[in-house]
């Protein structure tokens, strides 16, 4: 994996996060001392991607029940900065998964001993940590099956080590080929509103000396059109049970122009990405951030004053526009709800 | 038409244009002094918008002349100036088509006094900036036809007065249908890299209080597949013989999206923008613009040092996407090559 930065990482009892929203032009560390100030973080995009904000939240939980132990209504408290917790952002599931999971060892320990209880809660944050990564690698190793051996591949917003835990979901699989040796281009949407590509991927395609292009998001559907794109890689925030994936503003876009030319077009997410409980992309709900993203691009005004503006974070992306969905136990393909519940109950499509 | 604001006007000796690089926080007048700085402001677009470059082209023509005027050699020089001015940007055919009519009328006139020669080019720079205004009124008049009574428009880049002598093309239809008492709403693309949407549209649509609201350039898709506009009105740089339109960069994709959910998609141009000695879109020369408009919006960082891009000003839509073509003589609609071919015939089709 990237051994040059860590994503996130937590010593001397506070949560260490690269501070998302100033690179590239400065890497700094944005210190979480108070669940509160984890919130904040994920809210304010600090840290962003799913998987990244899964463990992120993770140890918040940890941290409220460090900052909670020795109060009287511990248990009220906790669950309360919990729920708080799960509110910091709407689309991702990954936040809600990893809460729920905390939750869940909560609630097998808590006859225990509140130290032990603490102690249990960090061994299981640092699991989500650590197991993140070990994900990421076989998503890689997986995804690596469908990258030709000279690819040029387009992406879009970050999926990368920024994204996870370590080492990437989507980028993650270019980086896997890459290392393989395989002659891979990248062309890396900007992804406005808030320039991840520009401020995220391109910054790791560069840290990882992987040949790449930057463009404005209307550039790749003539790339696409006129057969300068192999393959579509993106993450995935949320996806449904037939298959449908919120993912960030422009994937939807991409996915048609895909399904027209005929380009094979994937979402790479880890399986905790999947929501087993909503049926279809149409019950996702899509969170909507500032008008300031939109009429003051890197703070400089270019909308004129009292312009009203429509700025939705992500879009659903119909199963049908997908040409499947890689994770850490296989390669979801049509029938995508079939094969989604075969991973639900266990099986592996390995 | 818009009388609170004239985007180009010669007088006292001098070409004035609304400087758009700088709307919409400051409103400031560039002056052009000689036909080099005609074509400085064409190049760094002070002016843009296909129609609006023809007409400021044209006065750039007679500057030239002015300035040649009693020169020993000032047939050589004066052709030079209109080659220079027709390099200052490769895309749309107005430049080439207002310089090749002032050249036109230079050749009818070239043996008179010098004199002569000035008045006459003059009186013809301003005859295309008029006709440009009444064309524009008129193509507002039929393209309001296919503007329902309720409607959600979506459109994309500049194409108001500001992109034009007055008035507009596809702004002007939307004005038009406005002004006509049809109940309107319209999302406007905001159209990177140099958001021409926010910093222009924007501020024509408030100007005008015409009920509207401001879209990342992704965010069109999904209004478009959930059912929330009605038709796509937009400009076109240069429409080759068979109604391939190349137009600003991410009006290709709309037009993939439009064709894909059944939504009516207008090009709205002058007859001057069609291009008849080109026979397809393929043959149109795509402009590339610097990378800094991609790595530094509005002038603040947001790439990293070093990183590459790829940055075309324009796309090319196939006229398989385009539901008509809207003009002063009528709507071109399928089959393209043959009712371009009567426009160029001189009929009308209306």
């Amino acid at each position: 994996m990237d051994e040059t930065f860590i994503t996130l990482e937590y010593r001397e009892e506070k949560l260490f996060l690269i501070d998302q929203r100033v690179l590239p032009t400065t890497f700094t560390l944005f210190v979480c001392n108070t669940y509160k100030d984890v919130e904040f973080s994920i809210r304010d995009m600090v840290v962003r991607g799913a998987p990244a904000i899964g463990a992120t939240a993770a140890y918040g939980v940890y941290m409220a029940a460090k900052e909670f132990a020795g109060e009287k209504d511990f248990e009220t408290k906790f669950k309360q900065a919990c729920a708080f917790l799960s509110l910091a952002r709407p689309t991702a599931v990954n936040l809600k998964w990893a809460i729920d999971r905390m939750l869940g060892t909560y609630e097998k320990a808590k006859k225990l001993p509140i130290e032990q209880i603490i102690a249990l809660l960090k061994t299981d944050a640092d699991a989500i940590r650590s197991e993140d990564i070990a994900t990421n690698k076989e998503i890689g190793r997986i995804g690596n099956t469908v990258v030709p051996a000279n690819a040029t591949i387009l992406t879009h917003c970050n999926t990368g080590a920024l994204a996870t835990a370590g080492w990437g979901t989507a980028l993650g699989v270019i980086k896997t080929a890459f290392y393989d040796d395989k002659n891979i281009f990248v062309y890396a949407d900007e992804t406005r509103p808030r320039f991840q590509g520009s401020r995220l991927t391109a910054w790791e395609l560069m840290q990882a000396k992987i040949p790449s292009k930057l463009i404005p998001d209307s550039a790749a559907a003539t790339l696409i059109r006129d057969g300068k794109i192999d393959l579509v890689v993106l993450g995935g925030d949320r996806v449904a049970a037939n298959g449908d994936v919120a993912n960030k503003l422009g994937t939807f876009a991409l996915s048609v122009i895909c399904k027209e030319y005929g380009i094979p077009f994937y979402s790479v997410v880890p399986v905790s990405t999947i929501d087993f409980s909503i049926a279809s992309g149409a019950d996702i709900p899509i969170e909507e951030r500032s008008k300031e993203e939109v009429t003051h691009p890197g703070g400089v005004q270019v909308a004129p004053d009292g312009m009203d503006v429509y700025n939705p974070c992500f879009d659903v992306t119909p199963h049908q526009n997908i040409t499947g969905i890689i994770t850490e136990r296989g390669i979801i393909r049509p029938p995508f709800r079939e094969n989604i519940e075969r991973l639900r109950n266990g099986e592996s499509l390995l």
